[in-house]
């Protein structure tokens, strides 16, 4: 039995994902023992650390596409990032970086940087589901202790709020929707920015949990589009089951800021045992 | 000017697609004059030949997913496609792929591998749209043709029909609503598999032309998820833009078997000249 030194307070998302630049295009990095599930570490967190690589130089400061593979899960602790630049154009760069931790690639992501604006106004947004209704301090913040006594550390880091009905996996009685609601903040009120929404696309616990609760599901790819520079404060979440067919399952995640504009999007494929 | 003789007979996706290995991991590859819009190879059919490379060999044959970073267009002829198996695992693999013309980098995939069933009943389809209602003959085929007189010429070698109720743009009268219904058959009848479901998801034109006609968007970034291998015969396609916000597009992409299964999604981002 491991036991774990708990801090008393949480380290801010800026601290957990920073990262100590070595030699060309190389860097490391700490991984939180605290931003994980089940000791593994959330995945769009270590996507934010290949994000915050990719943008450390260069001409454009702001991911607006990154697509991560996870070959294997890293512990917490000490990793190598390593970022290259393939092409830096004028209005966009892309560059591949990947977590690599004992010798073994652990993720690898490519990156679409550019410009991001702030506050324009959307051209067409028929395509993006209604945000949730409930205001931050209407949802119930959830606890790291799941349904079964699972312990998922990363929930005493971040605040996830989950709209009153949301939460009815954790009395064993899911809408049967596919859909979770609610918000995220990050720890001491830290602000987001393009860097972190790539974690916060992946910051809800699986809409499966609204369908049937069976546990944490393993990401097999991630892509995150972010849209806009978000206004300060907590963001909004809408996270949705799509399809269960042969043990996968895709989820869409809709991110909005606290002024209600979308301001990042993410997919991603997982393997579940329902189905 | 340019003078290009014209095929009699569309050639199939099985030739379009078609690799010539060479030293490990490297291929040579064709890419079709035809499989254009405005000169430009269609990108879905980029990330294919990707595809086709990534699981030339290795424990597994179908890809599962797949993302595509777009650097700059090839033109048709020559390509030098790279594949690189980043970990073979027991249960899905990952591998990079990346394609070369002149020396220059063009477009960039990271894809998953790993084993497709056939028939399986979804677990949960709650998060996934309607299907269209019009059969494959009540829909009419786009010509190549489009308004303002660009030509695209891949729609004389695939079959891209749309449901009447799609068709608005080519009269100037788009419904405004931002969805393509129809379906899309590949040349000769062309059964669909795993790898040419990768350009299905990119097969329609831009969802756009449903809410204002701009010409052909760009894309920076294609994921494609394959769910299942599709049945015999052509495919029945949603394609759906879900913001338009500060000269960037996102479009989700669902393709159905003619059984009516989900087989492939796709999410891509764009540059679009609207907002």
């Amino acid at each position: 039995m491991t036991v774990t030194q708990r801090r008393a307070t949480p380290r801010r998302f800026a601290e957990v994902s920073a990262l100590v630049e070595g030699e060309e295009g190389r860097f490391s990095a700490e991984i939180d023992p605290e931003w994980t599930i089940r000791d593994k570490p959330n995945g769009g967190y270590l996507l934010a650390v290949l994000g915050r690589a990719a943008t450390w130089r260069g001409a454009h400061d702001h991911v607006i596409a990154a697509s991560a593979h996870y070959l294997r899960s890293p512990d917490p602790g000490p990793v190598a990032i390593e970022a290259e630049v393939l092409r830096a154009g004028r209005s966009a760069s892309q560059i591949r970086a990947r977590l690599v931790q004992g010798g073994q690639a652990c993720v690898e992501a490519l990156v679409t940087a550019s410009h991001l604006a702030g506050a324009t106004v959307p051209y067409f947004d028929g395509g993006v589901p209604a945000r949730g209704e409930a205001a931050f301090d209407d949802c119930p913040r959830l606890v790291s202790t799941m349904p079964g006594g699972m312990r998922v550390a990363i929930m005493e880091q971040v605040e996830v709020r989950l709209e009153p009905g949301s939460l009815g996996f954790t009395r064993g009685e899911p809408s049967g929707v596919g859909e979770l609601r609610g918000w995220l903040s990050l720890p001491g009120g830290e602000d987001f920015d393009p860097t972190s929404l790539l974690y916060a696309v992946d910051g809800f616990p699986p809409a499966t949990f609204d369908i049937e609760f069976a546990g944490w599901v393993p990401t097999f790819e991630l892509t995150v589009y972010v849209r806009a520079l978000p206004a300060p404060g907590p963001v909004q979440v809408l996270q949705r089951a799509r399809l269960i067919d042969a043990g996968r399952l895709d989820e869409a995640c809709f991110v909005w800021d606290r002024a209600g504009r979308l301001v990042a999007q993410g997919t991603q494929l997982a393997g579940v045992r329902l189905g």
